[in-house]
């Protein structure tokens, strides 16, 4: 189900489209999205809190209804180290999945969104706890630009894998035997530059793990689920980016300045 | 296919059986099936090394091989990192996976077998790079006495789950609700005491991970393959210790004094 919805409150300071064609850029679409997720958020609500720079929006957003005493009582699960901090600075109470295994509601970005509300997440390096928390929800709304909308994961960048760092160039080996099909594939170890030591080292995730980066030439294909199990069954393999059948809505902002909701079928 | 082996050869001065009704304890039956396993091994075998009591027996008989000049050219890939330094103060050269992605052998002890062959493995701690190096080998001989023979898995003990910290107790409930038809079943974080800190604390495994161990009344049942796509579904999950289809051959060390090899069918 899709629903257009202009969005008239959104506050003139931060952008003003104008009438004629409005042309919002990508900051201005993911704010819009951001406030839109931060309205649809009750008075005591057991929220999760996703990492990325359209979840820190949201966060931003939800602190300052906070502060003006529009919303109240609510406590929130960090999906990051760097989403408890920024929660921390933002003053927003928090909790976590031992406490709340149940949680009312999740708000995070995604990568990538497909037709069926499938996602990829974790670019950013977080989907292990992001997968968890918002699983773990009884609703979770995605906040994302128009640019986030394919036609197929995996095609405006990768898929994202976190593994165990023993024997990690194993579990590439295995990676690789299993998309050996897919013209064009590549698994790759996600680097970062350490300036100490002056060279490339592996990216380590909040659990100390690292992160194999799926390269499709022309996005996955095939059947979503039996993909996912073929991944977890690969003995390092510890979590992937592919939240399939897991969003119940979308918020889209566009670049018109229109949001767009699309929900769960 | 069963094979029986009345072992000539063992050393008199380790054990000596009475001809009319041997009766060996369990540490002989483990030494008996190292001895021969280790009496498997060719020279320029590039060899997985498990971890535990009755791998560890196969590490010491396999130095002996190695100092009499009986055995030459071997080179071993440690399962644990007490492993790594037991095979290092026994002089066996070491490799990893990296270097060596395919195995010829893998030699190692487990907690059950059942009648496919099929394993429970992992009540060391070591479940995870067991799998991966063991996964990784053409050959898989695993070496147990004759009480680790099971009608069926998690009868003689828990199944242990390899589990990210963060969320470990969600995941324990994620864990109990995909048992919850099972009479009896419980889930528990193995813990182990920590004198400076006069407490129990989670017991944590090379990889800085926690074990959830799974506990069945009467065995696990229904089709393991399922089984274990389903635990791996659980986000918090990184692996688990049913050995499904991994043993080629079994060695079973029998109090009697003689040995029966189960292959794989």
């Amino acid at each position: 189900m899709r629903t257009s919805i202009h969005l008239q409150t959104s506050p003139p300071h931060l952008f003003s489209p104008p009438l004629a064609s409005p042309s919002l850029n990508q900051d201005s679409q993911k704010l819009l999205c951001a406030q839109h997720a931060a309205s649809l958020v009750k008075p005591s609500t057991i929220l999760g809190l996703g990492t990325g720079s359209t979840a820190s929006l949201f966060l931003e957003q939800l602190s300052d209804l906070l502060s003006a005493g529009s919303l109240h009582s609510i406590v929130g699960v960090p999906t990051s180290l760097k989403t408890d901090a920024l929660a921390k600075t933002l003053n927003i109470p928090l909790t976590d999945l031992g406490s709340h295994p149940v949680l009312d509601l999740s708000v995070d970005g995604a990568d990538e969104v497909d037709q069926e509300l499938n996602l990829v997440k974790g670019r950013g390096g977080s989907l292990l706890r992001e997968k968890m928390v918002e699983g773990a929800s009884r609703e979770f709304v995605v906040i994302v630009d128009e640019t986030k909308l394919v036609p197929r994961l995996g095609t405006t960048g990768p898929i994202p894998v976190e593994v165990v760092p023993f024997g990690w160039d194993y579990t590439i080996m295995k990676l690789k035997e299993l998309f050996k099909g897919e013209i064009g594939f590549d698994a790759k170890l996600r680097t970062v530059w350490d300036a100490k030591e002056g060279k490339e080292v592996p990216f380590k995730t909040d659990n100390e793990n690292y992160i194999v980066n799926l390269l499709f030439e022309k996005g996955i294909s095939g059947d979503l689920r039996l993909i996912s199990d073929e991944i977890l069954r690969i003995t390092g393999v510890i979590e992937h980016g592919i939240f399939i059948g897991m969003a119940t809505s979308v918020i889209v902002a566009k670049k018109d300045g229109k949001i767009e909701i699309l929900n769960k079928k």
